[in-house]
């Protein structure tokens, strides 16, 4: 059971935006070697967390991302709701299973999946770089 | 976020275990028709349940499937922790992040994992069968 990797990679970078503090903006390249993805995914990440107004992207000459809001309004259950595609996790469906509307399984899971999107639901980006010493960053 | 097919496909081998009432055992071949899976992976999920104690897979001519312990004793938060390989939903390691040991990101997905683990535990095989009618299962 893992978030995808799109998930995941969205989540450091609102980390990264949020814990280091630059008068240099970040690019699409430096985070995508940062976090050893591609530029195209980095694209796709970067456009739909600014679709989600948790960052603005800045362009042209001097332009960068930054955070969209401060940390302390960017709940991490709705970014991983919007990030990922699926929060289903097992897909009836798929698998033509002769017990579907016949069964317990999905709706235990189901109620299984809310318990941790409430848990994550308390819990704001600030929450997650609180009460930490400061990191090494690799320039490139 | 999705659990494995093969933890997936292993829920249901139990649910049709503890559903269908026959005379006639279950064969490996009969499952993997069912499921719509190879006869190998059904092969390593039979076995990874016998492993558990959860199915017994008597061998020879008139052998047969069945679960290995009444549905009341089948915890479903077992079950998913003995056929998931990896119950972390980042990989830190993975994306080789900077903020390795220094963010509390992987501490509160943790968190939230065991909040979703914790309902589960609540559940047993006889709780996803209860008050349900009679399904049609397709004979091979």
């Amino acid at each position: 059971m893992q978030l995808t990797l799109y998930t995941d990679i969205s989540l450091r970078v609102l980390l990264h935006l949020a814990k280091e503090q630059s008068d240099i903006p970040f690019t699409i390249g430096y985070l995508a070697e940062l976090f050893a993805v591609s530029r195209n995914h980095m694209v796709k990440i970067v456009n739909k967390l600014g679709k989600g107004g948790y960052l603005n992207n800045v362009r042209g000459k001097g332009g960068g991302i930054y955070l969209g809001r401060p940390a302390e309004e960017i709940n991490i259950a709705e970014v991983v709701l919007l990030m990922e595609n699926n929060t289903e996790v097992v897909n009836c469906e798929k698998n033509r299973c002769h017990f579907i509307g016949n069964c317990k399984l999905k709706t235990i899971l189901n109620q299984a999946t809310d318990a941790f999107f409430s848990h994550l639901r308390q819990h704001t980006l600030a929450d997650l770089i609180s009460n930490e010493t400061n990191v090494n960053v690799p320039s490139f």
